[in-house]
């Protein structure tokens, strides 16, 4: 199988070296090219656009940053659509939004190509580590043809179906219950405040019981220790996941009032400065909300 | 130490038993007499009133319904504080508010008593096996007195300070992210369905990855499978301490939004009938409002 | 008919002078006395309680400040249930709330006497004109009873049934109908402010047109402005109503997320020292969550 | 001054109808031909694409449906950008949102052209009459070409300053503070009806005091007689401008909470099949909510 790979930020550089690992011939693109270096020493051949690297492959993975630059790959006279072999397919690893997906989806469909959406659940860490969660959507013997390469960088491959943005709509589903986990974090770890409790205890009660997951663990204590720096993941990205959340609920007729309660953290968050900050800086939020700041 | 317990429901009648089979001089007291008739076999005293039950007790453990049976019990003539000797503790173990408790306080202050509260995390088999966690705050020498007595129901006991209200709102706020938690789910999954993923799926990437945790195993579990008969915990018990977490934020001036959303989500199901179901019959409500019912 | 009235404040004395103005035999009373000095000139007799109050009355008026007032004269041994002559009519013109009303109008007719509510519109110079909004619920007879006590303060009676609790409902429905206006205006005029466009645009293009109302040209002129101070209704009255009218939906199953929203607000506020403040403060409290201030 | 007119729908044909009587110049473009006949008759000339519309024109006014069909016009080979006149204004007379309004404005800018923004208050028929509002933001030499236009067709122009998008935050949050206030009156009348109370206690409560304004007296009229059809208003239009105010927010940091109630509620109503009826229907989904229907 031939592949190729389109966007090397930390992810996408992750999952093209663990592929080159695995024996597969492996073109590599990306806007700036001095991000491809270590992976052409490594074996990948190095295209100067993006059509080139589409000739002949028969999976084309993008890993860019958002429905922008994902349209600016796929469409236009070098793009994807364009530039992809009649049968091959689109892998969009990225996370995107239902209606790009559902645009992309038609437009290859009409090339004759065919789109799988595999959004990865995990770190560039655990991708290289091949313990990525994946969860993959799309024609089912398009996402067989792509199973070889999950098998690399996966531990587990979750299976959601024919059409591809039901695979956004999973992992959109859970960063909106990781956000909505911090933003009623933020409003507990306040009240307790108040109250002259110790958040250490609250910390305590939550993660030996039923709330005993990386989580709560993790963001639990961030705010705990009011360790909003560096980022894990910043507030400007929570920011963007949370509209891509709503808009696929306003698409779909499905209100999501957890939803815009994290937004509307995060955007005041990011009123008051801190939207590089790890976003459970919401809970920094929440605290100015009640007058502890 | 001799000890007294007011309020014999499952989980007062639990506690009982525990505390009996560790060798406590104990007298109980419930409105309706036949609750105590094996707690009396197993040896304890039955008392007819609540200023009985109190009358030469170091420690007097309440475990009623809500602030209402609170009250009944706490003031008046034969109540407890009228009934309980200078220098006793009364043990509060249910879940109340922070009003109550502070009014509580202020009461038993006056007539030389002191205050513990100290409610519970599990069920009453967890009392029985002596498994629960429990969450006490109250001046440091009455909840030291109260410690032999945590020993035997409890396996941890976290310290939330000096003042009883605070370990109402460290309790109040387990329940308030227990109830956040299934709320987001019901509108997690109910965005699912919309766009014909499977609900397993959604489950499965939830509970093996960041969410691998009690609250989402079994709520996930019960709202992938709409199995919301017979009730855990029934949507007007959920009602009830929302309604309580916000009365706590309000007199702490913390505004708590995703309780907002929890007690509207709550209303609904009850308004459409479902307040005797379990709690996440919330995604149920929420699936209503998606149009999917 | 005679006449007496509990609570001088402002509002109730206002009331009491123009009762005197049409030639009623009315007794006052006040917890502290000062207040009746004036009224006593102009003809009422000055009870020393509220028992001495309501002897021999016809109809006794209460103007009391919140739920817990209201108990306080109405309940005990000297309150008005174990005061008012059997087929008197308690005529409570407060605002109260709904169990307040339905727990009373219960215990006055066990001891044969009626409750009619009848919360007013408008301020204690619209009393002391005969201007006032009277939203009036109760028995029929009973509302009949006191119609021409009506007549001397209002303009307008609004006949809102036979349960006192609905005269309540549609007072708090009126100020939280306020409330969300003036929320909304906070939330518009700072996305105003954020583009740069002047207050006085929104300001004129709201007054002209769709919302050429007092609500709207009284508060968007304070918002507008950001005027404040001195207080009209002050943010911490507006947060007591907030709390009534979330009681009144909670016990009828109606979710209200817009008096969420405005208590949330309110909360807010309060928490950062604007509590005495006009409640229209919530327009700057919005402009806090917004990072303009 | 040489004008053009781009869309005509039910405004944009009014529009032209008042130009045309204004003894202006005027070519009309519409995507289907038909809608131009009238206006053919009454002078104007009909151009058979947007880039014959805009050759040798002053001033070419836009009037169409959301922000993909204003793309549509302006973009590309054949757009406005591409074909209007070095020095001539576009100028945008339908809603849309500022995300749009912004690159238009920049796209025009490099062109050398100029946009103002011109947003209307009112319906077609008050544009037929002279009688609309206009909310008129841009460069200002280039508002001061449109004045003789505006003056046509409005009543009074609301001047938004210098940028295009402050018009439309104008425009957008006027429709904002409508939605917001049929959503607050959906809420107050289901819980007077819970209460038993009739809706035209609170209608003439509300229509005779602090909000005798159209908003209040139209749609609470709605609201009461349930009169949900035919839609003046429809409530998937409503979403769309719900979904442009958040997405202005957004853009600017601002949280609209009240929005954000707003859209769930259009979202319910429209889930529900409620779609295409008056956006006042929204009562009916708080009422569905609320266990009424």
């Amino acid at each position: 199988m031939k592949v190729a790979l389109v966007g090397l930020g930390r992810m996408g550089a992750a999952i093209a070296g663990r592929i080159l690992e695995g024996g597969f011939d492996l073109v590599v693109h990306n806007r700036s090219t001095e991000k491809a270096a270590g992976l052409a020493e490594a074996g990948a051949r190095v295209a100067g656009s993006v059509a080139e690297a589409c000739a002949g492959r028969d999976v084309v993975i993008t890993m860019v940053a958002d429905d922008g630059a994902l349209g600016a790959v796929a469409y236009g006279a070098g793009g994807l659509c364009a530039s992809l072999p009649a049968g091959a397919v689109h892998l969009v690893m990225g996370t995107h939004g239902v209606a790009a997906l559902g645009a992309l989806e038609e437009a290859h469909r009409r090339a004759g190509q065919q789109l799988v959406a595999a959004p990865v659940l995990g770190r560039p860490d655990a991708a290289a580590a091949g313990e990525l969660g994946i969860v993959a959507a799309g024609p089912a013997d398009a996402v067989a043809r792509c199973r070889p390469l999950f098998e690399l960088i996966g531990r587990r491959v979750f299976a959601a179906g024919e059409r591809p943005a039901g695979a956004a709509v999973i992992k959109l589903s859970n960063n909106f219950l990781l956000g909505s986990c911090i933003e009623a974090m933020g409003e507990a770890f306040a009240l307790a405040r108040k109250y002259e409790v110790a958040p250490e205890v609250l910390y305590d009660v939550l993660t030996e019981g039923l709330f005993a997951a990386p989580a709560y663990k993790v963001y639990g204590r961030l705010i705990a220790d009011e360790a909003y720096e560096p980022a894990g993941f910043a507030a400007h990205l929570g920011l963007k996941d949370a509209t891509l959340v709503l808009a696929a609920g306003e698409a779909a007729r499905v209100p999501l009032p957890s939803a815009n309660t994290l937004r509307d953290r995060l955007l005041s968050a990011i009123a008051h400065g801190d939207g590089d900050k790890d976003w459970s800086v919401m809970a920094r939020e929440q605290a100015r909300a009640s007058g502890l700041e």
